[in-house]
C-alpha cells in the first residue's frame, strides 16, 4: 500500500496559513517548503500535492477570485448595464476580502515587498480581466466594450484595494471601491 | 588600444532591425545573438553594449513610448480635463505607431506568439501607466483619479491596438483609439 495517501483535514488551508505566517516572520526568500510543511504539521510531499512551489501558495486563491467575478457578472440582472454588472462583481470581491481581512493584508504586504511577486499578481489580474470580458460578452456586450469594462473595472478594484491596504484604519474596502467607481465615472465624463 | 571602441553608425537601430527580421524568419527561440550581430554587420560585443539579451531588443522602445505619453500629458493645456490630457497622449502614440507600422506589426506578431513576452509587455505597460499617473498628479489631478485615468487610458490604447493588429486592412489606429475612448465614455456613463 505504498501509494496510499493519508487524508489530512484541510491540508491546503493549513499549508497556506503556515506559509503566510512564516513569510511575515522571516521574509519570503528565507522560508523553505520544508519549514512550511513542518509548521503545518504535514510533510513536504503533501505540500507538493497542492502547490508547485512556495510562490504558488500566495496565488492559490486566484482561481476563486476569478470565479467570484465571473459568477457575479453572469448573475447580474439581464438588463443591467455592463458597468453595473461589473459593480456587482466588485461588491462581491469587497465582501470576500473584508471577511478575510487579516490574511488579505498579510498577503498584500508580502507581495508588495517583492517586485517579481507584484509582476505575478499583475499577470493574474490580467487573466481575471480577460475572463470577466468573456462573461460580459456572454451577456451580449460587444467585444471592445466588454474588454474596456473589464479592464476599467479591475483598475477600479486595484486602485481601491491599494488605498485600503495603505490605510489599515481608513475607510472600508466597499466604500473605497464605490469612491473609485465614482472617480471612473467622473473622469470618463470629462470632469 | 585594446579598449578602443569602433563607432558604428546607428548600431542600435541596425541590431533592432536585424533582430526583428530574424525573429520573423526563424522564430524568436531559434535566433542567437551571434546571428543578430552578423545580420547587422556588427559584433556580439557591440550587441551587448546596447541590449542585455535578445528579448530586450523587443522592449528597447518602451522608454521612448513612456516618454511620449508623459510629455503629451504634461504638454496638454492647463485647463484640459484628465481624460482629455490622456487623449492627447493616445493621439501622439497613434501617430508614432502608424508612422512605423511595418515594424510595429512585426514586433506585435512576435510578442503575441510568446506568453512570456506578452507578460513582459504587460509589465512594461503597467510601468507606463504609473508614469502617466505621476504626470497627471503633477497637473493637480488627485491621486486616485490620476491612477484611474492612466489605467483606463492605457486600457483604451491596448484594446484599440489589439484590434488594429488583428485587422491589417481595417480602420487606422487613430480611428480605433477614438472609438475605444468613446466606448469608455459610454460604459462609464452606464450605457
Amino acid at each position: 500500500m505504498e501509494t496510499m495517501v493519508r487524508w489530512e483535514p484541510n491540508a491546503q488551508g493549513r499549508l497556506g496559513q503556515a506559509a503566510l505566517e512564516l513569510f511575515v516572520e522571516r521574509g519570503f526568500e528565507q522560508v523553505t517548503v520544508a519549514e512550511i510543511a513542518e509548521r503545518a504539521g504535514l510533510t513536504e510531499r503533501t505540500f507538493f500535492r497542492y502547490f508547485a512551489d512556495k510562490r504558488e501558495v500566495l496565488f492559490a486563491g486566484a482561481e476563486g477570485f476569478q470565479d467570484l467575478f465571473v459568477s457575479a457578472v453572469a448573475a447580474a440582472p439581464a438588463d443591467a448595464a455592463p458597468l453595473d454588472a461589473m459593480a456587482e462583481a466588485l461588491h462581491a470581491a469587497a465582501v470576500l476580502f473584508t471577511s478575510h481581512e487579516p490574511g488579505v493584508r498579510r498577503r498584500a504586504a508580502i507581495i508588495g515587498a517583492h517586485p517579481d511577486l507584484r509582476e505575478r499578481e499583475l499577470i493574474k489580474l490580467a487573466t481575471v480581466a480577460r475572463a470577466v470580458a468573456d462573461a460580459l460578452r456572454a451577456r451580449g456586450v460587444p467585444a471592445p466594450a466588454a474588454a474596456l469594462t473589464a479592464e476599467a473595472g479591475l483598475a477600479v478594484f486595484r486602485i481601491a484595494f491599494e488605498r485600503w491596504i495603505a490605510t489599515p484604519s481608513g475607510p472600508d474596502l466597499a466604500a473605497l471601491i464605490a469612491e473609485s467607481l465614482d472617480d471612473l465615472k467622473s473622469v470618463a465624463s470629462g470632469k
